[in-house]
């Protein structure tokens, strides 16, 4: 019975982590929980799971009979055999810390966490024999591909749906609703992850997370459009052989191999009928469409703190979109601007990633100002 | 250094060994070479690769200064740490049953072998803690796939192109002439595979290899046509999870993995070009148009010595195709009455075995006289 810790539960992937471990019920067992704003959510998880930690962002207006504690204090508690880190943006940075200095099992799904600090994240994790099992579908397949090979792969293929805009124009692009860049063609996720996979930020986002978890050099990461999100990743080794790991696109999949790792444990999902598939295709990726994919890849090749501010300023300029205050188009140039504008600090410290950070989305938000100006509105 | 005998060394898998070998002469060492009758080819094998054992069908005629010594002593000689075998038809067997009663590990490429004998070879292997690596492209993939695995797989996708008439119609399958089956469209490989890859025997007796090696049950083997050979088969686990293997079709890449396993080493062969592929695709087999895998299914599935006469009378009937006694697809009839006629023995010897194919071949000849008969022909 692994005992188990979710920080993020009220989220998507919170959400799904506790579909899966609802459905194994002999093999885990949920023992903290921490929550966000969705108050209600997480008091109907609270009362399924009856988890003796908790965290609460917002106010409980209901008798817990368990402990109130802070997310670091659950994931390093003794108790907890795995953490689920599925909060969003740096959230997850202090309590994924705390987690690996306790030598706990992280399953990460909180992309930011590495973006922003990977090289400390990676140091303490090997410091203190922790382990960083990954949670999103391409890293799972690339994890997935490499277990029992003894070399170290020599390139990886990220695969990425291309998001509903793949075939838009330039000037199409620009006039791209919130509506329509919410309506991701194969994934259901969370609204800021949605609107990065439209700009495909997201595969930028995950190269980096490839490239520190699996101690990959960006030349050796290539993005790769395959819209029907099959085939979530493909790893090639030194000999030309490639394995890929295929499934339809659930998390809930990447999820579970996180969490019953190494066995296999069923699953009662959709599964991927070969009858029905007649082929899978793929393109080349274009970056000049996309220009945030671009800005990651750099970013990520340029290290220090650079990461950081490309994921706090997109986090802002995906803000600021969906509050209709720039263009679909505008997230890229917006983000480019603060990225130019960073003195980046190479080798940083915590405390350094975080002031980058306040700095980006400081950067960022006055950039908003700016083109509502431009553009005359009020 | 690992010391290589290859039995079979100048049919099509046997050059491509050497290919590779020759491409890697500091990890592998020809020790020992067994030829058939290309004399010519093997002269030249001897003098670039100085094994010092030596087996040829023909009669040498120039001074060998290694020692001659029948197959079976070649691939169990205590010097020998791995044996392909490479031979084709029922040679293989007894130069199998001794490698693995010596322990040794077998790189098994005679699909007869297995076909035939599967239990008997998988009983030796386990009471000699000999291991058996498949070389053929989909068990190598299957194989590769399940690296690191703790679980069993629940289903295996054997891959095949369909062969050069997949979209044939009935009538014009029986029009097809030796020229046009001897044309695959992706495998250079020799004549009798090539003509089993259009009939679909060849994946057919693939499922029954498969079933051995890996201990799967033939409701668990599903076939899928995939013109391209570009994914050589999949694996499905519990969870719905499924992982490939895929490359270039080049049987020097599965020959490389399994003589250089458990690494895999570099090689310069042509690499997968994801900007050229657009796209993969995927059929459901058409079972009524080439009956012939459905009766290497049947026979596999029931068992006893049917395996082995389904083998047997397949090189016959093939053969009467090369020489243009019968059509294409009379090759299915004239097998299928023979596995109709044949009085199978459960759990057979090895002797059992060997009865069953002379029977068979004998009834599948005397058919040939029977067709040409009623074809009004000499």
């Amino acid at each position: 019975m692994k005992k188990i810790a979710i920080l993020g539960s009220t989220g998507s992937i919170g959400q799904q982590a506790l579909d899966v471990i609802r459905a194994l019920p002999s093999k885990f067992r949920v023992i903290g929980l921490a929550g966000g704003r969705n108050l209600e959510l997480l008091k109907k998880q609270i009362t399924e799971f009856q988890p003796s930690m908790l965290y609460s962002l917002a106010k409980l207006d209901f008798g817990y009979k368990g402990e109130f504690l802070p997310m670091e204090e659950i994931a390093s508690h003794p108790e907890v055999d795995l953490v689920i880190i599925a909060t969003s943006g740096k959230a997850g940075l202090s309590p994924t810390l705390a987690a690996l200095r306790a030598g706990k099992v992280v399953a990460l799904a909180n992309k930011e966490v590495l973006v922003m600090a990977g090289e400390i994240i990676i140091g303490e994790a090997k410091n203190h024999q922790a382990r960083i099992l990954p949670v999103d579908s391409e890293h799972s397949a690339i994890w997935q591909c490499l277990q029992g090979e003894e070399n170290k792969p020599q390139r990886l293929f990220l695969t990425a749906s291309g998001g509903p805009f793949y075939h838009y124009s330039q000037p199409q692009l620009s006039e791209v609703t919130i509506e329509q860049a919410l309506r991701h063609p194969t994934w259901k996720m969370g609204k800021k992850v949605t609107i990065d996979s439209a700009t495909l930020m997201n595969k930028g986002l995950e190269a980096i997370e490839a490239h520190w978890l699996f101690a990959f050099p960006f030349d050796s990461i290539e993005i790769l459009i395959h819209p029907q999100c099959i085939i979530h990743s493909i790893v090639e080794f030194v000999d030309g052989s490639m394995k890929a790991q295929l499934s339809l696109p659930d998390m809930r999949l990447p999820i579970q191999y996180a969490i019953s790792y190494p066995e296999r444990l069923p699953g009662s999902r959709p599964r991927l009928d070969w009858s029905k598939i007649q082929s899978l295709s793929f393109e080349p990726v274009d970056y000049d469409k996309f220009p945030c994919l671009k800005l990651a890849l750099d970013a990520g090749n340029l290290g220090g703190t650079y990461p950081a501010v490309l994921s706090a300023a997109d986090e802002v300029a995906v803000e600021l979109f969906l509050n209709g205050e720039i263009n679909f188009t505008d997230i890229a140039s917006v983000v480019q601007k603060t990225l130019e504008q960073h003195q980046s600090i190479a080798q940083p410290s915590l405390e350094e990633i975080l002031a980058a950070d306040a700095w980006a989305r400081e950067y960022t938000e006055r950039q908003r100002n700016a083109r509502t100006g431009e553009r005359g509105e009020t």
